[in-house]
């Protein structure tokens, strides 16, 4: 049973929609054209398609008026968070509400005993750590971007730190949510674990607002670590620096980060960030523990790196140089669009079972050279996820349908090796021609049973996952 | 939207049914009083309900043909692994087909590089730690009972390991699922996270056979770790011991188990397993790491629980030595049964945040005291979560209802503190009637929706979490 396709709605209903949420909002319901444009922009080649109007609520009351209010008029809702999304999550492609939630970012209850924490959706993962420094806490998932945490939850964000502490499935507890129908539910209790029933929280962690509007989230938290280091290791193949993964892994160090860049990322990166790194695959890894828990991590992943050929070790202890590491890591995105200046870049985001991963990688590589195309890899490889960034001239159709095809054949290739068409960033608008190639007809049919069930009128962020 | 309400099938219908199995399964269709019986039955005072044929497949194919045919003569299915379920999940109130996995015990395939096993649902949890053992990985999750894998994922199982190494939720990376129109789908692929789209898999999980036969379960796996240590340590209250597994967790030791034993739980034991442990609350505790990584965290651990209180400690590094208290962990349920002879138990498995946790347990004990009970309580302390198991004679209406009663309020108490009425065993039959308090009436409406969209005829496992 397919979702129930929607159509954009009429002039009239919009007018009438925007009366009443000015009516109720004021100047928080936003209809110019640069504050609709900001609303549906996309950090890809997909086209910008706004909302009609962009509504900026503060509480769970007025989420639930705002959905009420669309489902009486037939008017898609669209949840936004910091528009950090890659997959054109927040597009607007039948009109409607974008209900940005960045004005939610009240901090509601630190647990520390609980080693947990309640958030609006609007609250951003910096703001949220920065909160935490003073009780030695803190929320490890990190996707780079500082994206909000009602975002991070819709798209199921992970990032860097997830080797060691899992995504947004394995760090949400529970969830409030505004349900089409203008309900709103606990997806679960505050209890570390339950097997009371179906997975309510689970099934919102991912959906990509397609389900419901998150209006609160319940997050693990974790205890600063005592001791922190970071390294970096030149290795001569992707191949050598990801066997260093492998057995790093499968020798069970608890690696916090472990982060491939390919030789051309990395000349992006020197050339961004003005560093010295040698120009040949790296990786980046950082270690959590006590003083003597840290040393000894250190000690075995060296080893394993010297098996793999690996060398010019840096070591980064203190914080500041750690800091210089990572930002440099996290600007990676930015360093790659440098090497084209004017140019635009995609980022695909497969994962592969990790046995998988070299080989993955090492014909992707292939493809790249084979394609003519500037394409830096960095890769969380701890998990088998890899982020390849094309980069190409949008205004030339040629280049954008080379790269195009490029993207195809990245996730063609992983979903040969059992792995995934998105690790982390999600299935938005871009991704959603190879759900049915991932989980077959019948999987695919079953998440839009689901959503039919949840969202019988299809008004939840359509056009996105599973809509029609 | 409510599951469509089922009707025991017609006895035309069954024998139809039942003539179809034979001539296809032959002998592994059986419908002695003996078997059905046994496939209903209950470690609880929950009635025995028996099906009206069991029937033992060796294939996804052969799963599918039964659910098919089930579909086509409006026949229940109930999925069956090793019968150890505590809340009736097994029992077939409308009647049905039992459908008992335990000749799919095939371990698929190892990937060690992926720290990954595929395994039929069948396998049981010893069964696969013994093959894998050779290979120096291990699967954590521990229930007690030597469960099977698919009956665990159904319930979303966990125990004592659960505090380091999570519960199903965290440790099944993909299904496949015979749906209820007979559909076999692989709910995701086998890399280590994906953002592809709802969680299908984690849907399933826990779902306790109402949205599908689960037909192969692709599990995370772990190295076996290189040092393990194991200590009992007593305390002069629950509440003492509570602390130090509060001041534990939040201090970041990575406890593999910590599980509370109060006096008369080992009192208990010491009877059953001949032992000579103080008769006070006690804490057993197990390290998992490095040699000196274990070595610290005792040194740790101890500072912790002198600051407690904690005393009498015993230590056991041996393999053996730790076999035994381990083994008297699990036989605590027997050893509690052994405190009436001819009584009953029933176990109940709240889950409250930690810092509810001596709140908690004693109120409870308070409440065991007035009652007039004899009620041992053992805990997985790390997670909140702890079940009592009041002992009755089950012939004497007066105190099954007594009994009935204390169970109620022991969950009122847990969701009064943000818990749950099941942190483990499941809703099955027993505790369908806690859900709506416990999750309120809209999420539970949630739940019934997904139910009907996934099972509109209402037969996988009618009568268990939302079924009408």
């Amino acid at each position: 049973m397919p979702a129930t396709p929607i159509a954009r709605p009429a002039a009239e209903t919009i007018q009438a929609v925007v009366r009443e949420l000015q009516a109720q909002f004021g100047n928080r319901a936003v209809t110019s054209q640069a504050v609709r444009e900001q609303h549906g922009h996309t950090l890809t080649w997909l086209p910008n398609q706004p909302p009609d109007v962009v509504v900026f609520p503060h509480t769970t009351e007025e989420c639930a008026d705002i959905v009420k209010l669309a489902a009486r008029h037939r008017v898609p809702i669209i949840p936004f968070g910091t528009g950090s999304s890659l997959e054109g999550h927040v597009n607007a492609p039948y009109g409607g509400i974008s209900v940005d939630t960045s004005q939610m970012k009240a901090i509601i209850a630190v647990h520390a005993e609980d080693l947990d924490v309640v958030v609006e959706p609007g609250v951003t993962r910096k703001q949220l750590n920065e909160y935490l420094r003073d009780q030695g806490l803190f929320f490890p998932i990190d996707p780079g971007a500082d994206a909000s945490i009602g975002g991070m939850t819709a798209t199921r964000a992970s990032g860097t730190n997830a080797v060691r502490y899992g995504t947004m499935k394995d760090n949400v507890i529970a969830l409030e949510v505004v349900l089409p129908n203008g309900e709103v539910i606990d997806t679960a209790r505050r209890s570390k674990k339950s097997s009371a029933g179906y997975d309510l929280t689970r099934l919102m962690v991912g959906s990509e607002g397609t389900l419901g509007l998150i209006t609160k989230i319940t997050l693990k938290l974790h205890g600063i670590p005592e001791a922190i280091s970071a390294a970096v290791c030149s290795f001569a193949s992707v191949k050598d620096a990801a066997d260093a993964t492998i057995l790093a892994i499968q020798t069970g160090i608890p690696l916090a980060r472990i982060e491939l860049l390919d030789e051309v990322q990395v000349r992006a990166v020197n050339l961004y960030s003005k560093l010295t790194l040698p120009e040949q695959p790296l990786l980046l890894v950082e270690f959590h523990g006590t003083d003597a828990g840290v040393a000894e991590q250190v000690e075995r992943f060296r080893a394993i790196a010297d098996d793999c050929g690996g060398g010019n070790f840096q070591w980064a202890d203190k914080a500041e140089d750690r800091t210089k590491l990572w930002q440099a890591r996290h600007d990676a995105y930015w360093a790659a669009l440098a090497l084209k200046p004017g140019g635009k870049g995609v980022s695909s985001d497969v994962c592969v079972p990790l046995s998988r991963l070299a080989e993955c990688i090492d014909a992707t590589k292939k493809d790249i050279e084979e394609t003519g195309l500037i394409a830096p890899i960095v890769g969380h490889v701890g998990d088998g996820n890899f982020h390849v960034l094309p980069l190409m001239d949008e205004n030339d159709p040629a280049e954008v349908a080379k790269v195009e095809a490029f993207m195809g054949r990245i996730v063609e290739r992983a979903l040969a090796m059992e792995g995934t068409c998105t690790g982390e960033h999600g299935v938005g608008q871009g991704k959603m021609k190879y759900l049915k190639a991932e989980h077959g007809a019948a999987a695919l049919a079953l998440m839009a049973a689901v959503k039919h069930a949840v969202d019988p009128e299809g008004l939840m962020n359509p056009g996105k996952i599973v809509a029609g």
